[in-house]
């Protein structure tokens, strides 16, 4: 079934008005489902099978996938032109090159993802097309895709709010003995059963693991005075989730509860200081300086980053972004420090981005404390 | 704890010698993790954020990551000389080209692998090293990884055993009225609770939706006749899988056991004339000819393909692929047909390939007939 069209396909247009582009061709996974609604997770498990969509100024778009896909980009896209190459038999740039040509664009200005597109795929395109000026578009879908349209507000929203409370029952369920691995398994049942495809990563934090920001998962049983830090996402028919949780097996020392508390406060801070017009760089900032009231020194290089079918995205809340925040931009934000006494301290909401503040979407259950696994 | 070293050492440096590289850069997460031992998933989550491994000719490897990253990679990797960036302050290939500076290579002819390193990163990496020649290695990568060490086979065989027990239990477990994503959850669990760390893909085709290669999950309820096409991959600490296999809910049409019996006849033919010494090519040329014989028209541009730290590896058994096979290739075989009364069949197993032949590793259950669902 045609999934539906929530990509802003007007501002879309205008930005690549302002470019000068005479067409964008998007290589990545996050740019081609936005742009077709196709959904090809082989894209991500086989580099080497390119999808792409064409997409000239004014319309016209067109669907590239290898044939094995074929019916499927069919059946999800609203792209009415799919075109396809076999494996092997024809490379995914020999198609692309060809469907440039055909549509009058040979020797056209011409945008192109080089973030994503590999050199190789991309130095074939170049001698294919010698006439063509092939250029960087990451910006433009950067920018485009960073406001979100209300269809992808209501599906992130959910994804995320769906991801927290798998994480709180799961922490509801757990008990000393049960194991890290155990945890983050009963996580991925749950959000499965809310209807996730897969889990994007899963991470758990516990004892000598505490200090890595993304370690393995292990068998190791959880025990007395573990503090618990759970980083998971999440993806639900193509919309992801990045929600992060903490737990203290048993009772918090004094030092975890404080370090706990105070890392909370200067997330909240944060928050409180979002709203359209701020930039990216000052929400970096508060951070910076509430640590600082408390003596801590923060040693992240971002504090939080835009979200969408991308995991990190603009705009990204670090100290050389001078990006100014706009509405219906939607934001994980997670100032982490790393406490050489307790571990990692982390918690990551999900935050709407409005004119005169920011809200809360991941608000399934209160984390003024602690959360208690008994 | 540092991971047990699992690459072939003297082949990678061997070919290294007849390449007449001075050194190899990897940046793809298969790469690295192959030659460092450090499994970083944000490589893979968070494209920007590049892990990548310096390999100079003799030794003297140089692991580089950004520093969130770092005490894991440093916990992982047998590799001692660990660098890191910090996002935003330096890029990732700012610092690639200073290592590169410091052991001398600024001049150096430097393979790496163009196939997944991005153009816009590649163009800063020729940028800051305008003396040196950077060239594609791709090749070398694919040669050495392509023979497993025997390190290798054991895990590859274990996780295909994993997933392919997960999916046949699964299989029992179900019935008429069980969803499609649930019978997926199932499986999901199953792994899990084998030791996966998380799901690499899980396809499952029934109904209408049998003609997909790889369709998303959905809730829909399975039904007598449907004939159900599971193909799964999983991931154990860094060695994943990819086992296909089929069952009927209820009773199997005529056509169904027919279509069944005659897709498996043509894998098992491929598998007999798998050894070392056999061209990719002549096992795709074997499928196409023993489908020929029940008139039957092979679609597919490749009827399996090396498997390894990469979903799909050399050899890839497609037409056009010269190559000969080797002893310790891990293949996974899977000549897919589309019948279109029937839908897909597939049925996918890893061979191990020997000097005289080749040994089916995915033997938990037996193929012989369709699974039952009742």
């Amino acid at each position: 079934m045609t999934r539906e069209k929530l990509m802003n396909v007007e501002e879309f247009q205008r930005v690549m008005g302002e470019t000068g582009f005479d067409a964008v061709v998007a290589t990545s996974q996050p740019n081609v489902f936005y742009t077709s609604g196709a959904l090809i997770m082989t894209q991500l498990a086989i580099p080497k099978r390119l999808a792409m969509t064409v997409l000239p100024k004014g319309g016209d778009d067109a669907l590239l996938v290898c044939n094995i896909e074929e019916s499927l980009a069919r059946a999800d896209s609203w792209t009415e032109d799919v075109r396809s190459y076999v494996e092997y038999a024809q490379t995914p740039i020999a198609l692309l090159a060809g469907v440039l040509k055909d549509k009058g664009l040979a020797a056209g200005r011409i945008g192109i993802d080089k973030m994503y597109l590999p050199a190789a795929h991309y130095e074939e395109l170049a001698e294919a097309l010698p006439r063509a000026s092939l250029e960087a578009c990451d910006e433009l879908f950067d920018e485009v895709r960073s406001i979100k349209t209300e269809g992808e507000i209501e599906r992130f929203a959910q994804a995320a709010l769906a991801t927290e409370r798998a994480i709180v029952e799961a922490f509801r369920e757990a008990k000393v003995g049960s194991t890290e691995a155990g945890v983050l398994r009963s996580i991925t049942e749950k959000v499965g059963r809310a209807g996730a495809s897969h889990t994007l990563f899963g991470v758990l934090r516990a004892g000598d693991q505490s200090f890595h920001a993304h370690p393995a998962a292990r068998e190791r049983e959880l025990e007395p005075g573990d503090l618990v830090g759970v980083d998971f996402g999440a993806e639900f028919d193509g919309y992801g989730s990045d929600v992060a949780r903490m737990a203290i097996v048993g009772e918090a020392s004094d030092l975890q509860a404080e370090m706990y508390d105070k890392h909370r406060r200067v997330q909240r801070k944060a928050v409180e200081c979002m709203r359209a017009g701020v930039r990216a760089s000052e929400v970096y900032e508060a951070c910076v300086q509430a640590y600082a009231d408390f003596g801590i020194k923060l040693p992240g290089p971002h504090v939080g980053h835009g979200f969408g079918l991308s995991l990190h995205e603009a705009p990204m809340l670090q100290p050389q972004n001078s990006q100014e925040l706009r509405s219906n931009m939607l934001i994980y934000i997670e100032p982490v420090i790393v406490d050489e006494r307790v571990g990692a301290l982390q918690l990551e909401d999900l935050i709407l981005v409005k004119e005169d503040g920011a809200e809360i979407l991941t608000t399934y259950a209160d984390t003024e404390e602690l959360f208690v696994i008994q």
